[in-house]
């Protein structure tokens, strides 16, 4: 299968979404990848493979070097001499992290210019990308998630929940902007980070030595899920330990956990992912407390699509892309202009 | 102010779309309208204003006497035999009601392309799109909503309400594919008509001779709210009277309601507004039950602009569009790459 790999894009996530790619690259064994980069001013570009190094886009020789695309009805062209030429793939992957790739836009504009692709669709994708959205959606599928506080840019500062908490931007993925805090001193400091990134914050107790597991997956025909990985860490992953973390390829080994908790995690995940994330291969990033599970986040397009927790990579990619939701099609008739027309005696 | 309002789409509101552009354009008093048609096949067309009828739309006459044209950064063009020419405009004003227009999709578009747009953005076209959501944001707010309950197409059929129960699909406007049900006999039946339009399906009660309110406003510089309005209703609007609703263009008379229901409604409105709606025209319908305003529904693009609420519809619309909300721009710098080549010794 030739897969058409979206990446880059106006997010602050932009630099690890080219290490995810560049990782994708590598782990893929059947399929060919080929590669349409989204700069920070929103032009698409196709990199030839042996150009996928971060430097060739940090330096910015893509303007010089690569083709830029047009974006139309069916897919992306390059513009010639000789007029223009169709890009050739059968699905695109949507390997954006973060805005544009995470908040909707790549998804809306896929289905609208009808080009086939995984990743989440709109709803999913706004959802997922909201922190308090994600609650809200927890709660409909009675997922449980950890007490929280919303404080907007421009309202109180209290801090209604007991110290130590999390303080995170509302919308940002990969720890930008997060702070862990101990006392009501360093509460403000972390509002003003946070604030950086975001105009709302959300604010969740943080428990020291919480129990943490990560499931990815995704539905084709069948479910096809990932093992469970207890994700090691400190404090908590910061930016630069998580930006290593989107170039990792090597399998890891799964999480000791009885049969009852593994069950319980993998029934949480497809309750989530099902009907919302069809056509996406999503991350799901839980707590467990007292053998209960807690939703603590949703990464529809995780880093390097967490190929490290799959058996078989390449296949989880043919089953999504085999069996991707359709949009409904509706017929425009103008039944009603019709009857108006003959109404009026002019039809 | 030149405006180019966007209408048709991919939706099954395509014809009502139509007849809320032609009857903007018939109630612009000092802005100048253009007219750009998305067809069904998500194609777009510069309409000259002469051909804004009904009828060159459903007799596809656009095909041969339209331009066709491109969407790309900034804007739309049409390509020429002398190359591509820009469509000039100071704005554009989102007309598409339903799929495409009301769901986020062109918000995504604009946003992404860089265009300047009156309209709901992306995560308020979601959650006002969809009832369930709608209930979460409002839920969010501190804002009541009725009592509901949500059925998918492969679960079960139990209605858990008292009839009468009103049955609506998950996310279409316009009173499509929506039942007022007495009885358990009608409820399956009136299920099937709306998982024609939806997957999901959410029931709320019918509560007979309740009073229903709405107000229409934006926030500019400062709140622009409209009368309050008690529209004229039988059972309910059905999709022929919504229909006909969609070309409003003379004014209407203020709902006779007191003072503290007045700012209640207002209050209500603002609290749903601000922020998530900004650069929007809005309208919210309320009921009021024991002097309890309930949120019905948002529409974030309402039929005909809800201009008929307006003293000076005109003014509103420049209000809006000199007050835009503005995307954050993100600055790319490379720092990780950077820091990662000269940590190589390749910088």
């Amino acid at each position: 299968m030739k897969i058409a790999i979206v990446f880059g894009g106006s997010s602050y996530e932009h630099e690890i979404s080219i290490v995810s790619a560049i990782t994708v690259k590598n782990v893929l064994k059947k399929h060919t990848p080929l590669f349409i980069f989204v700069d920070a001013n929103r032009d698409f570009y196709l990199i030839d493979s042996e150009n996928m190094k971060s430097k060739f886009f940090s330096s910015k020789e893509y303007l010089k070097k690569s083709k830029k695309l047009n974006i139309e009805h069916g897919g992306f062209s390059a513009s010639g001499v000789f007029g223009s030429k169709k890009v050739e793939y059968d699905v695109v992957l949507n390997l954006i992290h973060g805005r544009d790739g995470e908040d909707g836009k790549l998804a809306s504009i896929f289905e609208f210019f009808d080009i086939k692709f995984i990743g989440p669709r709109l709803e999913g994708a706004v959802l997922s990308f909201n922190k308090l959205y994600t609650k809200f959606l927890a709660e409909s599928i009675n997922v449980k998630t950890l007490d929280y506080q919303l404080i907007n840019r421009s309202g109180s500062r209290e801090c209604s929940l007991e110290f130590p908490v999390i303080v995170k931007p509302l919308r940002l993925g990969s720890s930008i902007g997060v702070s862990v805090v101990k006392s009501q001193e360093e509460f403000d400091y972390a509002l003003d980070v946070a604030f950086e990134f975001d105009t709302q914050v959300l604010i969740e107790p943080f428990i020291d030595g919480i129990k943490e597991y990560n499931q990815a997956g995704a539905k084709g025909k069948d479910w096809i899920l990932s093992i469970i990985e207890e994700p090691q860490k400190e404090e908590f992953l910061d930016f630069d330990k998580k930006y290593m973390d989107f170039s990792r390829d090597e399998r890891v080994s799964e999480a000791t956990i009885d049969d009852n908790l593994k069950s319980k995690i993998e029934e949480t995940f497809k309750k989530i992912y099902d009907p919302l994330f069809m056509g996406a291969i999503i991350r799901c990033d839980f707590f467990v407390v007292d053998n209960e599970v807690y939703l603590n986040e949703i990464n529809p397009i995780p880093g390097s699509m967490a190929n490290y927790l799959f058996e078989d990579f390449d296949k989880v990619l043919s089953e999504v892309a085999t069996n991707l939701p359709k949009e409904k099609k509706i017929n425009i008739e103008y039944l009603y202009i019709n009857n108006i027309q003959k109404a009026k005696g002019k039809a």
